[in-house]
Order: structure tokens, then sequence, then C-alpha cells
């Protein structure tokens, strides 16, 4: 992970400009990590401004963060529907025609895929060092703790490489917010992501993994100056 | 549910004959429901007889039983494969070209689903009231509490009407042993039930759903008069 300022600048410009789409009565999906950060600082000023939304987190970090700042909250158990949704990537396809990207690096993945699904419009905020011409970042795959073994053996039938995600500041693995495991898999570039999510959800035992296919509607990308390129994915 | 003489008889014969299947040396999965009962007490007959083998629990209830009449137990975490799955269904397509069936009335069914997809031969037994010529029983999804509005939206965009499953010995909704919320979809007759579980896994927040799609590999089903057809599904 890059901290440079520059990757800061391109993070701030990023999650600015995506704060900017936000519209009064939105309902907002507010993301996890660095760059959607930026997002949720930003939203906040609009809102001491006059700005009238709701939002809903996608995290611990991210709630905390709302509530620092002072946005309205709801709870994603009620909410079945979002207007907009602003959230971070860990690598995103530079190919215009694919749209899939890679997250997780957090373990928040399932409840931002939720937040994510429900979305309208999903602007997915990056700094230019997440696009990559291949979609090759490990996936993070959400289990339940009981099919570890099954899920590991499925993950390499499929091709990949599964590596149990353990915890710094504990003993042992990582136990995500809904208490299951992690499992970050190497498969190399993935050459048919939604095939590969389709695979992997189907695996009994994955709760939920990294590759979002086809559900991001805006990409906005900062560059170290500042500037921010969007597009459609 | 019937309780009756003949459904015994017909569920007791069904359970016996998944039994009398199982081999020595084999990695047995231990399925839940009454059914499935049959064949744990009657494998603890044939352990007690000398024969050896080891059993992974699909529930607490199986896991209960089989400690009860001495069948060696392994955590299922640690196991990527099993010889041999007998579970029981909640209803079983009759149709000889489908093979399809719905699990989860007692909401073990994503601990089911990871036993039975690590099965290299899934036994099902059942009475004959569990055969029918159409799949509507309702289905059951297990899924992350917070995904509870997301997913019930989901479900009725794919043609289904979910019903949170609330506890009987508690206030408010069952609570799976994995700590997730069930929702039991009545989608009617489910014409095409490969399509419909790939949707369900599909949905954010869905942890796993009760249909059993080209999984098993027999089907015993007993009579009130004892007697036990077997099928390729």
């Amino acid at each position: 992970m890059k901290r440079t300022g520059g990757a800061e600048a391109a993070k701030r410009a990023a999650g600015r400009a995506a704060a900017a789409e936000v519209s009064d009565g939105d309902l907002v999906g507010l993301g996890t990590g660095s760059t959607a950060a930026h997002a949720i600082r930003r939203l906040g000023e609009r809102v001491a401004d006059g700005l009238d939304v709701e939002g809903v987190a996608t995290s611990h970090q991210s709630r905390a963060l709302a509530r620092e700042v002072e946005i309205p909250l709801v709870p994603l158990s009620d909410v079945d529907r979002v207007d907009i949704d602003v959230d971070g990537a860990d690598q995103v396809h530079a190919d215009a025609d694919a749209n899939a990207l890679v997250k997780g690096g957090g373990a928040a993945h399932a409840r931002e895929k939720v937040v994510a699904a429900a979305a309208d419009r999903l602007l997915v905020v990056a700094d230019d060092s997440k696009l990559s011409a291949t979609l090759d970042h490990p996936i993070p795959v959400e289990l339940l703790p009981d099919a570890l073994a099954r899920v590991e053996r499925a993950v390499r039938e499929a091709g990949g490489d599964p590596t149990l995600r353990t915890a710094d500041r504990k003993d042992g693995p990582v136990v995500t917010d809904n208490g299951n495991l992690v499992l970050d898999c190497e498969f190399g570039a993935v050459e048919e992501p939604a095939a590969l999510s389709a695979a992997l959800s189907g695996v009994a035992g994955v709760v939920e993994h990294g590759l979002f296919v086809d559900m991001a509607d805006e990409l906005l990308v900062g560059d170290a100056d500042g500037d921010v390129v969007r597009r459609e994915p």
C-alpha cells in the first residue's frame, strides 16, 4: 500500500469528487478504506452545510467516521435499497470492457457487497495505483469456520491458492465482524471474473467473496496532481 | 410432518438401508433429522459390532446422537472430503430426470451442504411422503443478519415470498448455529432448480440456501411396509 503524499492527494481527490455526487434526500452507502474515508469526511462537511442525507455504514470503521463527522445513520438491516454508494477497491480492472474489481483487504467485503448490491448507483473511488491491466490481486473469501478445509479444497480445485488470513493483534486467524474466517486466494490473472465469481458463490460454506463483477456504475480515479478521471467501468 | 407409525417404519427402513452402505475405513457424514437419525443409530450398532469408521456431524443434533451411540467423530473444519454422507430431505423432486431436493427445516442446511459437497457419495434417505411431483416446499435461506432487508427484497425480485423464521423458545427470530437468520421463501413450484440455486447463491448476504441440486448420488425411499426403493435421482 502506497502511503506517499501523491497517493494521498489522489485518494482525497477521488473521494471528494464522489461526495459531490450526493444529492439532498439520498440514502448513501458509506464505504470502507482510506479513499472512501475522504468521501465520508467531505460528505460530513456538506451535511454541516445543510445537505439532508442519511448514511448506511459498510463497516465499524466507516460507522465510527460517520459519527465523528455527524452524518445521520440508519442500520443496514433495515435497508433494502440505497440511492448511491461510494466505496473503494483494492484493485480495479483497467480494461474499459471489464467491470470487475477486488475488495476485502479489510475483511468488510460481505457488508460492502450487501450495500453495493442494494445501491441504485455504485461509485468506486480509487487512486490510480489501483488500476491494473490484469485482475491478479488475491481474492478474499469469507467462509463459515466449520467449512475451512472444504473451502480450501474447493478453491484449489478452482485453480486458486488459499491462505488463511492471520490476525496481528490476536493469536490465530482474523475473525470477521460476522464471526467468520477469511482465505486470501491467489488465482493469478483472472480471465473470466464473472465465471469465477459465480463459482466461488456456489461453494458450500462460502459466505461472500471479494470479486465485484458488473456492480460498479462509475469509476472515479484520482492521480497525484489531484485530478480525477471518471469513466463507466 | 407425519408422525404416524407408518412414516416411522418408512424412515427407519430408509435410514437402516443407508447405514448398510457404509464400509470399513469410511469417513461418514452424519445427517440431521429423524430419518438420518435412524441411519446414525444403525451405524452405531455396526460400530459396536466392529465396523471401523469415523463420523463428521452435520449439526448439534447429529453430534449428540453420534456420541450417544459411540461413533468416533472428527471435526468438520478439518475435513475436506467425506467418503459417504447420509442425510434426509424435507422434499425430494420425484422426477427421475431431476436431481433436486430441499433441506433446511432444522436450519442446519449450511453445514449439511458443506458435508454433502465434500462427499464422494451422498445418499439421501426419506420416507415416501417426501417425494413430490413438484418442488414447492419453502426454501430456507440462511443470511447475515445485517443483510435482512436486502435479501428479502432480492428474494421477492426472484419471484419468492420470504418469511423470517421465528423461534419458539426465545423471543424474536431463529438464530442459526452460525449466528445467522433464516428466511423461509415460498417460490411456488420451482421449474428450474439449478438456476434458482445459482441466483440465490449470488445474492449478497446469503450464506447458504436449502436447495440441493445435482448433489445426491442415490435416493433411498422407505414406505410404511418397511420396503426401500433405491434409485439414482
